[in-house]
């Protein structure tokens, strides 16, 4: 019997890796010649950088970064355990988690800190970039990513722009005679599930401004603002990153990896699961036990569960999914070869008695689960 | 497929008749094919009428009574789909739901309800008894209930004795000339799980008169007033009431029904189990869905999910187990058949809000269950 446990992270309760480990103690008290397998999961948002890392033994390397307001921040890049493929998550030095909520300011926010992340791993020889672009406060096109790798961006007389998207209605000219050579030769996959364009009214400003501070006049120019910086980038790049799918991505540094980058784009999930072997660990496996904290009807639009349950459905396998927390639609996920989707829940409780339980909620709910699912 | 749903109510929430309800239209959801047979089950206590009379489409007979403080109640005992056996849950002329906390008065309190029903029963033609026991809220022995049925219970100046425990110490002679004749032409099935001696600090009083209200000097002077009771009883009968076990079930009535009545004792839930005809409805089936609200290390020891699982295991089918709450030692059911607990709550919520959405918690964990179990 191979069980192949593929679970998320169970947000703000425990880590992918913990939580793994939790099911497979469930399942081994049933069942203790089962043969398990744990691939921790991350979608390629927050947790992709530690998911993978852990994932593959691979290592992290400290790197002292200008964080989303210009001060000093501990930041890191992770190294997989191939040691040759980076992956940076951006929320490590230009996110949200960063900031305490009343500073959060989208207008001044800058994504410097993700490009002096890049820079060290280049500097340390890496080629090989994997990007989780989740979780930004900011709104500045990823301009403050390309000052930080060298690209010049100067106003009318010449001065280079300060941080921030509001800065941006500024720029007159971008200078690439001091862009960093090392770029045109890596490869930066970017894991990414957002598809928005990098202006107007499903763009990056007017979509995902107000989640990063922005009031509804900030919005507007913030919007004016990389609508600038699009015109500007075409002149210089000749791409046209106003309507392109995903240039809208955490703040429009999706359209700054288009426009000056050589890199592709991947849904977050997919990026996971191409970087942890999922599919090679899922080879002959009986089933799969995925989950994360809340499961609902948006876990069918890419979610880790589903990504995982796609990747095994193609190889004939039965997903079963746990989460803390079960909402509707759930019949969504059948079709992706999802069985059933349980809670670990297993009494009336508050949502910190689940978070606090988790470990041992899992470990109980995977032991009933898979006792119902083999026991015949 | 069949798959037969037979689960106790979850008190406080649902009957057993809507939660079988509610866990078929789960299964039915993902299985509408499957052949469901709905068999709402008791454990011989409080709901164990409604269950029966429910399960076998019998009906009910109302009679007023004496309640077990001596006010009138409306009380009312059950016939069986059969038309012949009659079912009399003592709980609804002698129980503890019939007194609110602050009037408890185990030292007064009567069993003399219950003998009405019974009396009426008799009088309608019934010689086929099943007595549901639990729940009661007196300490009298069963001496109400035999002055009902024409005992006569005389002090030293040959007046009747007044209701309740405390009374019986001044018993002086027990007269059997107007006791009800048909009792003996008749069979009384006690449904009981209780095991405790008449006296003695094993007894009915110390055991279960705290639950009834008993202070530790009252507690004292019920069994003083019991132990007088069973020597007189045996004076009269030869029954040697003191030290039988299930002569302390529910005030002592267990004695009662031993010493004067053609009858026998069984497990709660087998008597429940041969009155739905459980047994033969389980036949050929591939699975069976059974639960309470609470499900725990004490589920084992003779409660509804268990005596379930162990007529389904006679027959080689496993079980699985729906509770509100799931506890610990849940280990214990496994020999029984059971092959997994799963609690229906689905996310962190109170116990009001499980409470109150139990039927669509329950179909949707049967949902999820049934196709756990039967996706392969």
């Amino acid at each position: 019997m191979k069980i192949v446990i593929a679970t998320d992270s169970f947000k703000g309760s425990i880590s992918a890796v913990e939580a793994t480990k939790a099911i497979e103690r469930g399942i081994k008290k049933s069942f203790p010649a089962a043969a398990t397998y744990r691939v921790p999961m991350a979608d390629g948002g927050e947790g992709t950088l530690d998911t993978l890392v852990a994932a593959t033994d691979g290592k992290r390397v400290p790197v002292i970064v200008k964080g989303p307001l210009g001060n000093e921040v501990e930041a890191e890049y992770g190294v997989l355990g191939n040691g040759m493929t980076c992956v940076i998550e951006m929320a490590k030095a230009s996110g949200l988690i960063l900031v305490p909520s009343h500073q959060l300011n989208p207008l001044e926010a800058t994504t410097f800190g993700t490009g002096q992340l890049i820079k060290q791993a280049l500097d340390d020889g890496y080629t090989s970039f994997v990007l989780a672009i989740g979780g930004s406060a900011t709104n500045d096109g990823g301009a403050g990513m390309l000052q930080a790798l060298g690209l010049k961006l100067s106003d009318r007389d010449g001065n280079e722009l300060p941080f921030g998207g509001a800065a941006l209605q500024k720029l007159h000219s971008i200078d690439f005679s001091g862009f960093d050579e090392r770029i045109q030769g890596c490869q930066f996959l970017l894991a990414s599930d957002v598809e928005n364009p990098l202006v107007g009214p499903n763009g990056a400003s007017y979509v995902f401004g107000p989640q990063k501070g922005a009031t509804a006049e900030q919005v507007a120019l913030l919007d004016d603002c990389l609508l600038h910086w699009a015109n500007k980038v075409e002149e210089a790049t000749g791409v046209h990153l106003h309507t392109l799918p995903g240039a809208g991505a955490a703040g429009g540094i999706g359209g700054a990896f288009q426009a000056f980058f050589p890199s592709k784009t991947m849904r977050g999930i997919d990026v996971v699961i191409e970087h942890t072997g999922l599919k090679t660990t899922l080879e002959g496996a009986d089933l799969v036990i995925t989950g994360e904290g809340q499961v609902d009807f948006q876990t069918a639009s890419g979610k880790t569960p589903m990504g995982v349950a796609q990747a095994a459905q193609n190889q004939g396998i039965n997903s079963i999914i746990l989460a803390g927390s079960v909402g509707v639609g759930i019949d969504a996920l059948y079709q992706y070869g999802v069985i059933s989707v349980h809670s670990i829940v297993n009494r009336p409780m508050t949502l910190s008695e689940a978070m606090e339980n988790a470990a041992e909620l899992l470990e109980q709910s995977a032991e009933q689960v898979a006792r119902t699912y083999f026991y015949h």
